[in-house]
């Protein structure tokens, strides 16, 4: 069985990252969601919501689990036994960063994989950045987010 | 079943291409590596030469084949009925052209995916142009091949 | 009155052209399409082609004119009369390349300066490379040109 | 009439923003030049010193003006009724940044179109944060600003 | 005498770091290590620490001295008489940022030189920030220091 | 003694190869600079002639060589007994290029080490492709080149 991860704060979940997930699903038998948690770092939305609405973006993907996570991206990757993980890259800064932490993750984890997906270009300039970029100015955000959670950003 | 190509000039085959092709390999149930071949483009080595390297490379691996094709890589993948690209990217140079190259096959052939895995820092220098390189100027070009092969590249 | 000049080898003119010169256009009283023309280097299409095919697209445009050059860009733009120079980036290579060509012109035609529209994402990956790579293999480009000469590269 | 705006945190301007204006204004009959204020992030000079600098940079400039605005940038372009938002680019970091910013724009406000001038290379090292740090070690900031406003950054 | 400043927070000094200046060694004859110490920004290690770990590593490093500095790199450079800066880049994203410190340096103080070794590709991914979150996670870190004070990296 | 090599083809040499020389000179006991011939690749200008301009413009350095080599740049430095190899890096195309060489070479040639010094921004834009661009078209290329064989490029 082929399982991977793909982790991040999804603060909140964007079309971007529902891109790279229909995009990495083909590929794997069950891709673990990790919503990266720290005690530390405050985030704009709790991580109820934004569990929540991840559970609800891929509601019908039986393959597709969502989870909450401390710690290191490799340690859930070892918890949950997967051997692959999903990273999208947008653009080169993101590239840089990525190899740096694909390589450093090959040597935390040794038999773990990195596999990229480019973004859509047509969702390029979409990020959670901008989402809550948006929201604090009381701006519809709703073009950014998937669409079976788009109605909590427009009137907000 | 997951099927994929992996298509160059493979002129010749380096531990670059191979190190891509064992990351990939645990990915998919069958990978198809296609050499590219034109008439009006001059390689190196004859493809038959090419082609039997590779073979040999990947002798014991049951689920990697190995073909040549004319024409476009979209082409040869839909020949095929893969559904996956695989690519190596080192630098930021391959990154650009191939996030172009992604795109455009998206477009040609819409429902196949690229899927990429970065090169293992070690090996970043590694290239066919490298191993051609030293072979014209008569010095041994063995640690840059496969290790099945490296007879072909020490004594020339 | 503002003028610019837009200069290339448009062989042939692609939907990423159109779309830098739309966006380049309110700003602008005269943009001229100059067709870089080098005896030496042979083209894919003939010059008078490419030179048709640009005036059909921008046959309703008024400010628009097309013409070809031997030479360098800044002497076009010099004979001209023109004060700036229209490009379009796709890419960080792309980016560093203009670069360079933009602080050259500077250089070599004091108080000429360049003027830089980002191409749309969803046409990054259209390159003239392309469609003739293409053509070469008897497919069809159309989606790749300008609507208005479409029909010169669907049934080739 | 073609109006820009050309907006940032000025904290404080540099010769960098002083020779991108310089090079856009001859293409714009009007320039708004925005300061972003934001109540809840602390810059290192007061808004009204960074408005003050700019005014006496262009107070011979009639078609450039100065004003404050909070929000996102595309409501002061909006505000202002601009079609266009200038961007100075001095390397690929700010390239990848200023791209994705470009393609939000061009969403969240159909019709505003961003261009682009290269910073001349002389300035490639100038940048606000650098005068901070001089200013903030007791070091002459002068030859960073515009000559206008050097004293105030010369004996502090 | 040839002599030259290396600069950094060195929170904590890494097998990078060690990398770069064991490549720098033979070129010089005397290379000053410079702890930046800034009262205003919390350190992770205490810089006691810090400047005792760089003096276990280059203990036997006749010309290779220790000392911390507050202020801007180049008053370090100025005060220790040294003529060269040495920087180690990774990525692209080090290169624009060196690219713009280097030529800020040449402008701040004429008659320096900055001086760039490439990192070796096996540490690429080394980084005090992978130190810092893995020890914080209660991780082992001991591979990316250098081995003469690992012993502190792995009981932590 | 500190020995370096300065390879490349010279054709011809521009105010950036003098530029990148003069900065790595108080560096090295002795630089060769390294002209690379090889019969199959036409140059612009004959060997002799290359050769000469550099010996003219490095007339007064008695620390600088001049030499003619056929094979690979490591070969020269090996036959030349140096340890360093000089580059310049104006961009990231030739960072990303460089990158790959000096990984290559310290492969090839373990113990020889790449040296690296930014371009001087103001020279930022000159190349030898340039100086032949503009030679081929009848222009002045005398700003490109270094002042003592400036007269060779003006009245061409």
């Amino acid at each position: 069985m082929r399982k991977a991860v793909f982790v991040g704060s999804f603060d909140p979940i964007t079309k971007g990252h529902e891109d790279i997930l229909l995009k990495a699903m083909p590929l794997f038998d069950e891709i673990v969601i990790g919503i990266g948690h720290n005690i530390n770092k405050k985030c704009f939305f709790p991580l109820e919501q934004r569990l929540e609405w991840i559970e609800k973006v891929f509601s019908n993907c039986k393959n597709v689990k969502v989870k909450s996570f401390e710690g290191l991206a490799v340690e859930f990757c070892e918890e949950e036994d997967a051997r692959f993980i999903i990273r999208g890259v947008r653009n080169i800064i993101d590239f840089e960063y990525e190899k740096e932490m694909a390589e450093a993750n090959r040597n935390l984890l040794p038999g773990v994989e990195t596999v990229f997906f480019y973004a859509s270009p047509s969702l390029s300039y979409v990020s959670s950045t901008l989402v809550r970029d948006l929201i604090s100015h009381g701006k519809n955000a709703g073009m950014l987010v998937p669409d079976a959670i788009k109605e909590y950003f427009i009137n907000r």
